[in-house]
């Protein structure tokens, strides 16, 4: 029996185990819903932005950082889109015991504070694109209930937010923002399913919105980024207005898109197992671990031995660090699993004399010898292999995670005392159909595959009337 | 005439400006005192960080995140600490239009929230030395002047804090704290002077209080960083105990140090010239920029010849980038000697004649011809000359900022119609002075020399009776 509640058995009991056993997040901090990011999950969310930032260097984005207050009047400008946020908005209202003269609100998001920036930066067409990128603390004062990473009322993320001479352009950066967040989300070996949402379900002022959706394990699925073609919605009301080469004037086409920590639980959620998390190795912050196995009067050697191996590997550019604490090498061996660690070498007595280590693979338990002068290239190896894996698992995973449902019965069955993952099926376009499936199955739908027009394959699963397309439909976090 | 207001002829103006037209900060955000950190300001503070996080990595310190709200009741448990910060924190009070049942206060600085999850962690002297360092946004209303970088009611900071077993630890990690601190600053080339301050200007709840005060070319000073040893005065209000080897209790010996953007600040101030910033070169996000002087009819050789430098340079760990664009080389010269950047790179159809290319430096100006061969070698010697020089200058600066002063007429002319930079004199110890040297001079005593004991060279500066110490005074941002 593994220490921890068995993740098929209890998702969500093991999910909030391990997240506390290996020290990710701690919620004893007296403020619902905002956390303490704890070492483990910090270096998690650094290694996200550096990959990401990478991405985004090689597209010309630029990193600044805007003000967390959003004076009360932008959002009065914008008040379609800040409708379904209000709820949420923090308010300050009181600096010391002196009430402020006009309140601020705690950004939920940038838009507003940002597009009043660009509105004075932009003047010409040769001011575009524009590509911002910002890292940022988020407050939305969520009154469901808060689940560490999954749904916190202070979370961490990137928010990106960019301006065109034309529509087309704008349709372009849709598609290099699903290059990024796709390509990161591959690095992170995670499943995920890119869906157009349905019109009633778009971001408020925006022509279309394009959502990444992960399956979990106990069938929910979760939302973990989202891209939106703002197209001139925003622009015209901020009035980020420019000269066109022909000297007309033309409003910018926008777009914007987002992740946040969410990614970390879909990535605990979706790799780890009863001993703890499994970390992708290229997103690992620590990739191999060595753990000596000492023996009664062999310790200097074998000491020796993992410092030159250390050596060795710190030569390359793999992160690696020695446990040489006296704790016991069963205790280091639990330790790093927990932590998900993707590589353990094990140095005992006998791989001394043989002239090499062991190797042994966090994911499979898989464990090889490997000749000492071998070892950063089979550790390079294994990194590609685990990696491939793991793509291949959550592929797999994803293709599992999709039902295909033709009639209404069907569906209701899919839903019934479980949550069935995707559930692939039939709809007119209606709200008023969309509106029943929240209310009979708590459940909505996610929206089209992007990018690729799908053939009805039977009438509207809930009016029988012609479909006008596919949709996915699950439950989310 | 320079296109920038005189550095020496108005310190300030010129400040306002060079951080304007240099893109560090965009103000008009219409929320007073919260700005807009632009590309070239946040790539700068990324350079700082990841500077900082090396050094914090070497020293065993763990980033982590904890929230930005603080329960009203962690405040008032430390009302003492509070007490001075009270006027500048800002409270939340609604979510949405409902009113909160306890509002929160922002982080002001991070002690109380940080040491309610400390109590929680420390169990046993073998949980210890504990060493947290968190980035974050920080915010203060403050109601003097803001000023860009300077004073801002929103800015972003690096706050360490850290829990050790006994006193002499607590000392020692001081000590740490000001190689990280003085080592950063050393890399950033500015000058800063050292000085425990006096008992009353401790940070409340500290024992003492070390700070590092920049003289900025207005001659009043800079604070650009504190360290402060706490002792076991928060331990006990929040609970920090644990139990020692010997088997009784103790509280945690506690200490934390804390840097803002401030630095930058300070970098741009100190080092800067009519024509814009300079950075010193292991400090500037872009290292080298490589300008073609294009002719008629030699546009392609010399392009291509800029193209092949670059990769060279590439190859190396060196930032370099090279400007193709259509504009002229001089508006290019302007922009990149504004924006600071070290090494400039010539290359026309002399230099390829020759096989070679024109090396610019930023601080002095001097250019100097290099073959082709021996480009990275040369950057990477002219790196050294000009961080060396730029120390150079900077240790200068701080010895002439340094007036010696024995007698009260000769201190109050020092600091009639100027700000004289810091005035070392003699202080009895005594408050009552001190409050004297506010109300007369508008000038404070930062402290004595951090140390280094210095004999008194004189009587008290304002009561005539025996001085206990060396201080010394100064007017600061």
């Amino acid at each position: 029996m593994s220490i921890f509640t068995k993740k098929k058995e209890n998702f969500m009991a093991w999910y909030l185990d391990v997240v506390r056993r290996a020290q990710i997040v701690d919620t004893r901090t007296e403020v619902k819903g905002m956390n303490v990011l704890l070492a483990n999950g910090y270096e998690i969310w650094d290694r996200m932005k550096k990959m990401l930032d990478e991405k985004f260097y090689v597209t010309d984005h630029k990193n600044m950082y805007f003000p967390l207050f959003i004076p009360d009047k932008f959002l009065e400008l914008e008040s379609e889109h800040f409708e379904g946020f209000v709820p949420e908005v923090a308010y300050v209202t009181h600096a010391g015991k002196k009430k402020l003269e006009n309140k601020f609100a705690l950004r939920p998001t940038s838009e507003t504070i940002m597009y009043h920036m660009y509105s004075q930066w932009i003047r010409a067409h040769t001011d575009m694109p524009l590509k911002v990128n910002q890292w940022c603390n988020i407050i939305r004062i969520d009154t469901k209930d808060t689940k560490p990473l999954l749904r916190d009322r202070e979370f961490q993320w990137t928010e990106a937010h960019t301006c065109h001479v034309t529509p087309e352009e704008a349709v372009e950066q849709v598609k290099e923002s699903m290059w990024i967040y796709g390509s990161f989300f591959d690095e992170c070996c995670l499943p995920y399913l890119i869906t157009k949402r349905p019109k009633y379900d778009t971001f408020p002022g925006a022509l279309y919105s394009v959502a990444y959706d992960t399956p979990l394990p106990d069938g929910k699925t979760l939302q973990i980024g989202t891209t939106h073609n703002l197209d001139q919605g925003f622009a015209k009301v901020f009035n980020i207005r420019f000269q066109k080469e022909d000297g007309s004037h033309d409003y910018a086409y926008q777009t914007c898109y987002g992740l946040s920590t969410r990614v970390i639980a879909a990535v605990i959620s979706v790799h780890g197992d009863n001993r703890g998390l499994i970390i992708p190795p290229y997103l690992a912050p620590l990739q191999v671990i060595i753990v000596p196995i000492l023996f009664k009067g062999k310790e200097e050697g074998i000491n020796k031995e993992c410092e030159e191996v250390l050596k060795e590997i710190k030569k390359s550019d793999i992160r690696v660090e020695y446990d040489s604490s006296n704790k016991t090498s069963g205790f280091k061996f639990n330790e790093y699993e927990l932590l998900g660690v993707p590589i353990r070498i094990e140095i005992g007595p006998k791989d001394v004399e043989k002239g090499g280590v062991t190797l042994a693979r966090r994911d499979t338990k898989e464990r090889i010898f490997v000749e000492k002068s071998k070892i950063v290239k089979a550790i390079k190896e294994a990194f590609d292999i685990i990696t491939e894996e793991l793509k291949n698992r959550s592929k797999t995973l994803l293709e599992k995670s999709i039902t295909e449902v033709v009639a209404y019965d069907e569906l209701e069955s899919t839903f019934t005392d479980r949550n069935p993952g995707f559930v692939k099926t039939n709809w007119c376009g209606d709200e008023e159909c969309a509106d029943l499936i929240k209310e009979k199955l708590r459940a909505e739908i996610r929206g089209t595959l992007y990018g690729e027009e799908e053939e009805p394959f039977g009438p509207c699963i809930i009016c029988n009337e012609e479909a006008k397309e596919v949709v996915y439909i699950s439950r989310s976090y």
